[in-house]
């Protein structure tokens, strides 16, 4: 704002005190660009928390009717736990600065931030993207695990993802395309991560493939023939309206970051590990003064919902979610491209993963059943990390800029895997990661939380004469009801 | 904002270089009205944008749960094809100046749009209301069609509903009310339309008439004695919920187009065919320095309600949606009014449907039929337009205003019925617009999409001892599955 | 913004007509900030209406599901009426000065509101806080009122609450802490009711309990013996939609007071009666300008869930809902502690019931379990007022304040249980309060509303060559239909 002052005051050449005037001029329009700003960055904040919601439909929607409430339970708690990590160790590991290009060293829990209500906005910010799903994937498999080892992972990844999104996007970052001092280290570019494709979509994508790998397919994910069977999702609505919530929150997440005057900070997007369907948000313009706005990915959501609908409802599920990638470099026109390439791209990794689950045999070794998970995980951020270096190499900045991505890639698949992976070891050592077969095939709904999530038979007994014992009721003791084999549930 | 300097240049008398100060001040003054109305308009384009959820969720309680899955799909669908065609075509048809007074010629695929980042949002705030199920009804009646000629039709529909928005909310439109230059060419008042009760409902609800009368009822719509016949949602959830979600989503719809610099372009409103029940919002007051604020339509909301109330559930998803009229010119108690009367005129012409209904003993001649539901979408258009012009014409500019708004009432129907009868009589003779009646009696879900939308059976069966053959699971091909008399879907 | 006049033209000393250029300027400002309150305050309103859905779903799944539409239907009710007589009364008496302490005077139907456009924002958010839920609890106990009376008390509430916040929020109000006309009449200091705690807790909470204790429990609450038994909601995942949708509201419930121009006027916040479980939302900083911002109350969300976790899933439809607080006043760390703690205070006020409710062998008179409900609610309550005392006597303002906000205590409750206790109990005279026991059994839905929320079961009867007169379809007359002890509803 001093620039203001510094242009204003010489036009003001006759006014006895002319900086003054030009200073308290400025300082009005800072107050009120703080103000516009702020407003943006909450309500863009409230959007991405939208998206909580958003995933706990989809995830909800995606199991069988038997694990509903254990999943949902499984994202309230992780909203919760993770923000209270988040507070106390994320946001100062991710923006704490001055510090090193590693990791920041200031600001645990909020303490002595400075600027106070600009940095609570953009705290609240920050705490939206880093609870939201795509970084903390409730489980790798969406059914099987238990809650509190989830838990105890995404408050984990909550609290040390922000080391990454440190480097990327902090000012003293190492790899940070705009450094507060000089030149990024990462071939003097940097990376340009906008909108986190690879400081989140990776981060948990990556974390979420260790956990689906350590942890093993579903119980009758696979059949006695090594072939793949379909385990539908209980609620097919829930599903589209999860899908639309977290359409609806990208609008929060993917322009937010480029409010006038907090720069493109540290925006995120949703992991693709457990993918759900269908989201295929045009990513609004951002906001005013930005320069190239980003357009709508319309073929995204054209191509992708034809996908899904060509084939069987089934397959809904399993579609995964396009990449927002925040393109804030990206034309409208290329946007499209990229929304119609990466549903090919998705479609056809289906097929491929089909594919290779029919040929072997019988072979139901886990090692490679893993493999297969793997490659179609792997796949998924390599599309959208490629298909983004992709772009810039063929109208970027060219050479260095891919080179840098490409490193991106490395390292950030390098880190997680170093520390995720021995924490999901570490949960499947201690059977913590895994249920048992039993508890599995009963729904966890039923062994853990005490009854199914629904409960459409409720006729009161005393209606039709029958006795008070019998019915739908639970006593209010929390003792597990065990499963019966003629449980009518609904 | 030249205004600002001439007014703010002499005030700086004393100045040596006055009127380069004033510029300078003033331009912040721009920049920062400029952040606000994006910020504004951004942030109502995505509430305009949760009433695609709303209407997906509303839809998918209102169809049968065999059909579920389809008018979701087609929700989607809508979304993405419809956005599509808005990006390449309906805003150039709508906004495309400087053009004609019938149609605009710029700006398609965003091309060359002046003062970028203000048209982005601009650009994301219509198509918002482009793609709002208002303009595409997803499907005349609601669970017969299948979804790709219903995506051709509202592709359709949004890259040329244009067309009317040009007329009467671009300034270069020969109707407009505000033009560029000069009077509006329509009896020199030109029409009101802040929230496009003729722009959006009308042409919404005449494609919405015309694709009805082709397509016919659906199967048991009407008994062997002609006699009408409910057939009822399968959930008063997810239609409350639809309908919440569009309530919250017209703070959005109405109140946006009175951004200080943006005027009342181009806001528009939910079309009144294929009706959901109970959504009555209160059209919340402009933003800042709009002139009289429009009040909470609430007696709209409470007679409504009550009217759906005191009729049986069933009753509910046949019961019609308010006029949202983005009565900018409306004080609150006429808004009352107006929502009581449009209740009653609603009620009244519901009962009068069910008498004609009763009377025919046993024709059940198609064109009987169709003529009923034209009387009852006709007179749904006719009320809003009615009670619109009738409050200007009590307490407003008279009798021109009047005429013009007959003539906006004629105009539209016409262009309408020109444009989408066609097309759907020659969907109708090629047989895409219905499906056929045994898909239609088993539900599309099965025929067309592999399953049912909920799948609440879900034990496994390995959990009673059941071989692992059984069960509800899908194959993963995608040959759909034959419908069984038995079949125990939930 | 004379200030802003009053500091700038001196500093335009030079120029000519420096008074009208700084009024000129300093205008713009002010014009400006308008601008951005408006904006800031207008969507906050939106976020606190989505409140309503969410309440609405919260409701849906916690009742059995043969009253599912009944209570949604009370929820559109209720904002709809209530909507009218806040416009009509409510805000009149809530902000109607200039007044005396008691009552405000003015503005009845908006009439002659000065100030017209932010008014009306401030109007709308107000209103969307006094149809929120908390004000206006759709029902003392969730299923078993009927629609009529619910929403006459609702009105009634809706219509007299804002005396309440008269007193405590408009600048007439006797007990404000920001009066116009000098120190507040209660010890000089007033209460700090920033988010209503006071204000729409417990005027919400008390009218529930006044209800609840003339009402009765519900058919089945209690069986032969006097032991508790739960009656499970209908669909874990509604409420988890609920709660996550009551969640996002808080976000425009909280802060929003806080706009630099409007002061902390008015906000409100969930009543705990028939609290909804697991909504711990971290009430986000205030706008800019706000002085120190409210933190996340992680602590709470987290143990809230996870108390409710380790219960059976039954014992979520009783959890109750945080303190929001609007601690606008209260640190984060402070914040964490007090959400940990009133968690354990719930928990422990659940199982004191629970032992409560088995002590009395066989007696099951009215007036003991009442009380044992009396003793419940009050204590939640005042658990919120009491920590929140706590909190200033610890590090606030000592004496005077922890005095005034008892004082604050009995004075709402003294003046909730003289308006409210009346109504309930002249609507229980009246047979109005509560439907017959048949119909409480057959589910309110059948007996009223013409059938069930759901319809899974919808084959076509012709499908499967049945005859059309069979099947699911209700006759389009609202008659009744009567309840079977065999109806296979879902």
């Amino acid at each position: 704002m001093s620039s203001c002052s510094a242009d204003l005051a010489p036009l003001l050449g006759g006014v006895s005190n002319s900086s003054a005037a030009a200073d308290y001029i400025c300082n009005q329009f800072t107050d009120a660009g703080f103000a516009i700003d702020s407003t943006y960055l909450l309500f863009s904040a409230y959007l991405v928390f939208s998206m909580q919601l958003g995933f706990a439909m989809l995830c909800a929607g995606s199991v069988r009717a038997k694990n509903t409430m254990n999943i949902m339970l499984t994202n309230v708690l992780d909203a919760a736990a993770g923000g209270l990590f988040y507070y106390l160790f994320g946001f100062a590991f991710a923006f704490g600065g001055p510090s090193n290009g590693f990791i920041g060293k200031h600001f645990f829990g909020l303490k002595e931030v400075p600027q106070p209500s600009f940095d609570y906005s953009n705290f609240l910010y920050q705490w939206a993207f880093a609870i939201a799903p795509p970084v903390s994937p409730p489980a790798p498999s969406p059914s099987a695990p238990s809650s509190w080892p989830t838990s105890f992972y995404s408050s984990f990844l909550t609290g040390f993802y922000p080391v990454v999104s440190h480097w990327f996007w902090s000012g003293d970052g190492w790899a940070a395309a705009a450094r507060n001092s000089g030149e990024s280290l990462l071939f003097g570019t940097g990376v340009i991560d906008f909108a986190g494709s690879g400081v989140v979509h990776m981060v948990g994508g990556i974390a979420g493939l260790w956990g689906a790998l350590i942890e093993g397919p579903r119980i009758g994910r696979f059949d006695h023939a090594g072939r793949s069977v379909n385990l539908r999702g209980h609620s097919a609505t829930l599903v589209v309206l999860g899908t639309f919530l977290l359409w609806f929150g990208w609008y929060g997440f993917n322009p937010a970051p480029s409010t006038p005057s907090s720069g493109p900070t540290a925006p995120a997007a949703p992991s693709t590990a457990s993918g759900p369907p269908l989201a295929a948000p045009p990513s609004p313009p951002p906001s005013p003064a930005a320069p190239p706005p980003s357009p709508p990915s319309l073929g995204s959501a054209s191509r992708r919902a034809t996908g899904t609908w060509s084939t069987s409802a089934t397959a809904s599920s399993a579609a995964s979610r396009p990449s927002p990638s925040g393109c804030s470099v990206v034309d409208p026109w290329a946007a499209i491209i990229c929304g119609f390439v990466s549903a090919w791209v998705l479609i056809g990794l289906n097929k491929l993963a089909a594919v290779q689950v029919r040929r072997p045999p019988r072979g139901r070794a886990a090692a490679r059943r893993l493999r297969r998970v793997g490659i179609i995980f792997t796949a998924l951020f390599a599309r959208e990390k490629a298909a983004r270096a992709a772009l810039r190499a063929v109208h970027g900045r060219g050479g260095r800029l891919l080179g840098a991505h490409i490193v991106q890639i490395l390292v950030i698949t390098g880190w997680v895997s170093c520390t995720m992976g021995p924490l999901f070891f570490a949960l499947h050592k201690l059977n913590l990661l895994r249920i048992s077969a039993e508890d599995e095939l009963a729904g966890m709904d039923l062994t853990r939380h005490g009854g199914f999530a629904y409960d459409h038979h409720d006729e009161d007994p005393s209606a039709r004469g029958g006795s008070p014992g019998g019915g739908f009721t639970l006593k209010s003791s929390p003792t597990p009801v065990k499963p019966k084999a003629t449980a009518n549930h609904v």
